[in-house]
């Protein structure tokens, strides 16, 4: 995970930088070349929640989300690690009671939502988060969704489920290799690994997927345009999938994964971008891929969205700024 | 930061270190020499909260604690980034009135409360923290202590105050070296840089103070007596730094700082430890100090409070494990 890892971004107080991280980073072509690498790009990793939309290929490449009337806003929240806010929480409930289903259904597990005010709200009604408010349950209300379509039991999100043999698949498909192993994720479905390479190109096969018309591609491209189309649908308000996919000068889909992963598709440069933050760091992963957005021309690094991740000044308890975060120089160079 | 760091704990997920953090460790004695040292100890770091005590040495050596009528509970506060429970916002609150000052005199800012029940029950009572509730309220007292025994202005957080002036003094003279610059902390008072080596002997100074005379020796050895004796007063319910000197199997000074910044001081050895995770992480900081501490045999790490830092589990959202914290290997060799 360390070897050959390379600075990705700095934490400054005062004139030092008081912590750095090191990270691995691709920019990839379909073609299976790197236009960019940082880092060793043959590092294995877990992509986690970065690889959402190809644990989202299946579900509308076997027919089932178009069975189902899923919508591009369904497919969005399929791609989601959402913050539990009421328009996340609401719309994946409505999802499982047209399917005749409920958060019962679910596997993911109850987590206290991201989203400040709805937890302060059910902190101040003695309320307890659900299913529903969990990160990823948009996801997994695809995966019940295929697991219907598919006739398939219950356990939808054990590895050797039928909705988990095609997510593993699809993601041996894309990333155009054997996943050696994989880990549980923190929504209790399989993660499986691959390299920070293998995931760029991924996203790059992604970000050309609407100039191809095989059942996979057009799941696929449904899935960018989806990501794309529905900004809040898949983060939330303040988190830097929503704002840096807003602030972005050309359609780019952007997701965040646990322990420091990022990933962004550029559909009209066809360009997959994946990058780990060795240690785990999402503020590292967020400042990187913004500094690779804006090295590629697709953000402005003066927009105030951009700053608040690929720049941002750090303040204490009274609000005096007592440093900044940066990305490191080779990013930009 | 990072030229020379090495590894001090691994995260992991089914079978691979999904994330790796890295960083600079000493064990010193006393005499300047490093019993052990792991990455580069000549790294320039600031220490952050781990150093307290040092901030703290004037109050005690100026005479102004015993003229205030400090106890040993009020001392172990000035050494504390507490977690704002009750306890220790209630001990802050009746020194500040003791001393005729109130939480307006404070310039450390108002922090929430790490205390999860407090802060749950703030909430439903639409309540706000204070800057009694900031973790360095205790030092902040302290200081405010110190600035009326000096006769000095209110601003007792600006750098060139004499309560900064004095603190600046002792940080040179315990580390043994002059500080090259500083940064702005969290609380918004000066955060005096050094090198992890010299951190660590500046804690192996703190470990031997007690068989020494000189003012400053007697006012650390107060001091380190005094954290070891209230070990809740330090940190709090659940802290590493509470829970592992409590689980000690020796009298342990521990403190930790933001940043990834850890020190242990161990008077019955002469022995201090200063560590910095490169990236910044308290689960790296956290698990390393308990790994140096069972290496040195002051810890037992069997002990269920030692596990829960040295190598805790890593459970999802419905209580499944799907990894685990480790030391790193050469931490332990």
């Amino acid at each position: 995970m360390i070897a050959g890892a390379i600075p990705l971004a700095e934490i400054w107080r005062g004139p030092i930088a008081e912590s750095v991280h090191l990270g691995h980073a691709v920019i990839a072509r379909d073609d299976g070349t790197l236009e960019d690498a940082f880092g060793a790009p043959e590092t294995m990793v877990l992509p986690r929640s970065s690889a959402k939309m190809i644990q989202a290929l299946p579900l509308v490449a076997s027919g089932a989300a178009d069975a189902a009337g899923l919508s591009s806003r369904h497919l969005a929240l399929a791609c989601a690690s959402h913050e539990g806010a009421p328009l996340h929480v609401e719309a994946v409930g409505d999802w499982l009671e047209a399917r005749r289903l409920s958060e019962a259904d679910l596997r993911c597990g109850a987590q206290p939502p991201r989203d400040r005010a709805l937890k302060h709200e059910m902190i101040r009604a003695g309320g307890a988060p659900d299913q529903l408010h969990n990160n990823c349950s948009g996801k997994h209300a695809g995966f019940l969704t295929l697991m219907q379509h598919l006739g398939a039991g219950a356990e939808y999100h054990e590895a050797d489920h039928p909705v988990q043999v095609a997510a593993r698949e699809a993601f041996e498909t894309v990333t155009d290799r054997t996943s050696p192993f994989y880990g549980i994720d923190g929504c209790s479905a399989p993660n499986f690994a691959t390299t920070v390479a293998a995931m760029g190109r991924a996203m790059a096969w992604f970000a050309t997927a609407h100039g191809r018309s095989d059942p996979l591609s057009l799941a696929a491209a449904r899935l960018v345009q989806a990501m794309i189309a529905h900004p809040m649908e898949v983060a939330g308000e303040g988190r830097a999938c929503t704002l840096l996919m807003r602030a972005a000068t050309e359609p780019v889909a952007l997701k965040t994964g646990a322990e420091g992963f990022f990933i962004a598709i550029l559909p009209e440069r066809g360009l997959g971008v994946a990058l780990k933050a060795a240690d785990g760091a999402t503020r590292a992963a967020e400042c990187a891929v913004a500094a690779l957005l804006v090295r590629l021309g697709a953000l402005d690094s003066r927009h105030p969205d951009v700053v608040r991740f690929l720049n941002p000044e750090i303040r204490n308890f009274r609000g005096v700024v007592t440093g900044q975060i940066r990305p490191a120089d080779g990013l930009f160079a």
